[in-house]
């Protein structure tokens, strides 16, 4: 993360105001707030705003004149008893907005979660910084064999050498282009007065899928965990999932029971399908299961033997 | 309305308290968070929390690292440019909540914009209080002749009374057989030891729309903007115009450079079809227009001669 | 259900015409398109459109250029695989329109499912039609005594005809008065030639809430599986867990590899808690657990138990 | 654009089967049904389903039993009164799907309309093919001076060869070095045995953002509406209009009553704001206006101007 001499003073300044407020605070999240909390290589999320508690929850549950928490203990167990039975709704009463920096072809992914509201900085309007996404050594991997959106073995060697250096070369170019074609060094100089340059929004497109953009984001905390739920998840790309996983921690900070009973109710939770069900059942009671008589597809059998820590 | 004395406390304690805060503060919001304003006879509106202020569309449509405010004068600009130009995504970056209370035949006009968050009391859960409402005398109004959803003159003498005797007597005879369905009182007491009561969830069905319920409801500023425009016009029922006036004061205390833009090109402005801008321009052009030559229904012409200011 | 002799005309006319289209259809449904099928004592859930079937969702997964089915049994397979593994949007692709007769109070907890388009009967435009929900014998249940939310034994004797008879005779009288206050009948004569008549939109608020609405519901089918995931659920309130059911009737003749996918992974299913899910494997592993000492609550002890079908 | 003869098979076989329905059908638009009409120089727009027609807008507004039409003279007066008083929700009871091939700038501009339905083409599963866009010559503007996000003049000469040289060559080369990060050619052949290659979520990073990518798109009637409202409009970006002109037609054929509304409401419409109004009302009047006087920007005066056909 390379943030300017200036970006990093405007943070500062933000940092270094406060006023008072009849309105619920987190301070540990205010702790962090405005931090550029470093991902990938040139990447951030930075905690913007953010509004509510794990208490106005509870309030909003019980459409209370004020406070409506009562004991802490009572409370938490409230929230853990709404997530449990999918009573959604007092999560939307809380909600976050984050400023982050991320590769475009993160930012596709990311963006087809409809619920949120975006403002991306615009490269019709404005000249795209230099700074492209090239992996670590140790994220360059292969396709995997046995699934067909997933990663394999990490390349070595030569393949590793060479991966690094088409992309990094194929990004450096495109870009140089890019502002050839504007006719524009990235100070705002004129490259060639003879040359018009071409529009922004056409020049845009000779950029590569890795250059960073940024946007601001927000969400309510019920529309955060669904996100949270798919892209902290392992089956999630290894470059959303790293910031996913930087937004936990502030998720952490800012509504900490919440967070505990997304970590006990959801992540850490497995669904098992009716014909799966009857099969612990069945184990339970001692029977010796034949996977060929479950109605379960060999993956299936496979992935509940490991849910269940058995052998396969 | 009439706030409980353990309510009118609660509220009062949620005023007392303030914290320090980093994010952006309102002080003329601040001044009347929580404040119950009264709407009809027994409604009211609350500010419960709030995201964000005029400088924070700012922020979010340049993406920037700090406050993203030049001058005020230059702020104000651009609020007035986006919103004159439907870019509406940087107001969808504030955020306000709201606790109300209304009868459940607003509500359920109110609940059909969808793009808000709403936690609403439970009377499958809870027993609903005794308040419905009646309306004022000079709401009396007959069924307009001209508009089949509109209001004509205000009812006088007998019919009046009449019909305020009604829908007193009908809310009144309606919730006193609640409370014997439920075989409960309002402050918890059983009626009759011998009988059961009936559940909470069937009893409520026997309760008369004017009846007042309560809700949170949380929105964003772009989603609120449209919900005013539709609501604050002298085409909405009376009975939810009221409220969203009320939340208009608020708005102006929030974000009073987007209100007023609103004002200027939302609540003052017209939109004329591709036949009325054509009038327009042949009135301009000293053309002597006759209606029966411009496309226009009569009912177009006469809206647009109105709108325009003159004689029809 | 009462329809009409125009009603039911309406609908035998719609139900005589047949076209040719190249679109995907699903006969099953075809043959039930328009039908009232009954609900309550009088409403009803009538499917009037539909889009695609479930082909159409292995085609938007493949974004495939002809019909994008394969085999029969691989189709099949790939749905089942896409609602196990949340890969939701391609059941965005198919959609559904009903026509629903239900009681206000059912409507209010229906519209809550905010993803849906809805056209709503206009009692502010029109006059409502004398029908109201009464309750069967069998569903006059009482508070339950464990469950803040649900019901308990059925009322029985003396105290079941009182709440018939309270219930009836309310919604008669508010009925009755809501014509009073119109001066209008349900034939649209005037009851009193010197009376103005209340407007609609006001009088509206003196009926009661078990009156029937009836509107257009149209929702893809990812959120349709949501909505009925939760409505037909047994925690579901009877009144809305009927007309789900209904729907699930329509479900299964229109999507019948979805349907049974749904069935298996999502009603059938159950979510075990990362607490949960240490006990289940201490049990297998032949363990005897402690209750107090799985961080899980009385009651999610006990809720585990059932669902594994051991004896509390 | 260029289809494989398998796609054209494809196409041609979906095209050739008809089934009888009871849903409504619109010849005009069955006509061209899966047709992929050409966009840009590569993309297409597909029309692949549709549910309702102009009589079902009708049909929900009336919330009727059966066609809900009357005379076709009355539905279109109905049609045209609902848009322009802005009564949304009868257009949404519409559906349509399409299938589009675009460029991947396109597409992040597209998505940004989140009332739709998508299922994209996925580069983490399967492989891009190699096709991209370049601007015809006409297209290729220089910046604009005066719109920070417009176009200006056409290049020209050498500048003009020299900016679809470097669009061509870095997209080729992008391309060549994306097949030899995933070491496999187009048709599947790999390229090194003794290399594994890249997983296909990382390589497409090394992708330029003209390539096209596709998507199954689906929506209803009134948020197309407002996407062709938006995206159809001369200050849209020259690239997405012509998706969005190509969509036109097929509204056209699709609701003819609803196109021409649209045309007449929205297309050809102005918005004035107050002050604006104010203008036009004191031109009408006879009075010699001072644009100093009027509390309009400069650039307010200028485009009211335009827009009233006046000299500025």
């Amino acid at each position: 993360m390379s943030l300017t001499p200036e970006q990093k003073q405007e943070i500062e300044a933000l940092k270094g105001q406060t006023q008072a407020t009849r309105r619920a605070v987190v301070p540990a999240l205010e702790e962090i707030l405005y931090d550029a909390i470093p991902v990938l290589d040139h990447g951030f999320v930075r905690v913007i705003d953010y509004m509510g508690d794990d208490a106005a929850i509870v309030q909003a549950a019980r459409v209370s004149y004020g406070k409506g928490t009562k004991q802490l203990r009572e409370d938490r167990g409230l929230i853990r008893y709404l997530l449990r039975h999918r009573h959604t709704t007092p999560f939307e009463m809380c909600e976050i907005k984050y400023h982050v920096k991320l590769p475009i072809f993160v930012a596709r992914q990311w963006i087809r979660h409809r619920t949120a509201n975006v403002n991306e900085y615009s490269a019709r309007y404005s000249i795209l910084d230099k700074e492209f996404y090239v992996p670590p050594r140790e994220q360059l991997a292969a396709q995997s064999a046995s699934n067909r959106q997933g990663r394999g073995d990490v390349l070595e060697g030569a393949e590793a050498e060479e991966t690094l250096r088409i992309l990094r070369e194929d990004a450096e170019r495109c870009y140089a282009d890019y502002q050839m074609l504007l006719n524009e060094t990235s100070d705002g100089q004129t490259i060639d007065p003879n040359r018009q340059g071409l529009a922004r929004e056409l020049a845009r497109m000779n950029l590569t899928l890795n250059l960073y953009t940024q946007w601001y984001w927000k969400v309510n905390l019920h529309n955060l965990l669904h996100f949270l739920s798919l892209r902290a998840d392992p089956h999630a790309q290894y470059e959303i999932r790293v910031y996913a996983e930087a937004m936990l921690e502030t998720l952490k900070r800012w509504v900490p029971a919440s967070y505990e009973a997304f970590e006990d109710y959801v992540v850490g939770a497995v669904t098992f399908s009716r014909g799966a069900l009857d099969v612990v059942q069945r184990l339970l009671a001692g029977e010796t299961v034949d996977p060929a008589d479950t109605g379960l597809s060999p993956r299936e059998w496979r992935e509940l033997m490991q849910t269940l820590g058995r052998e396969v």
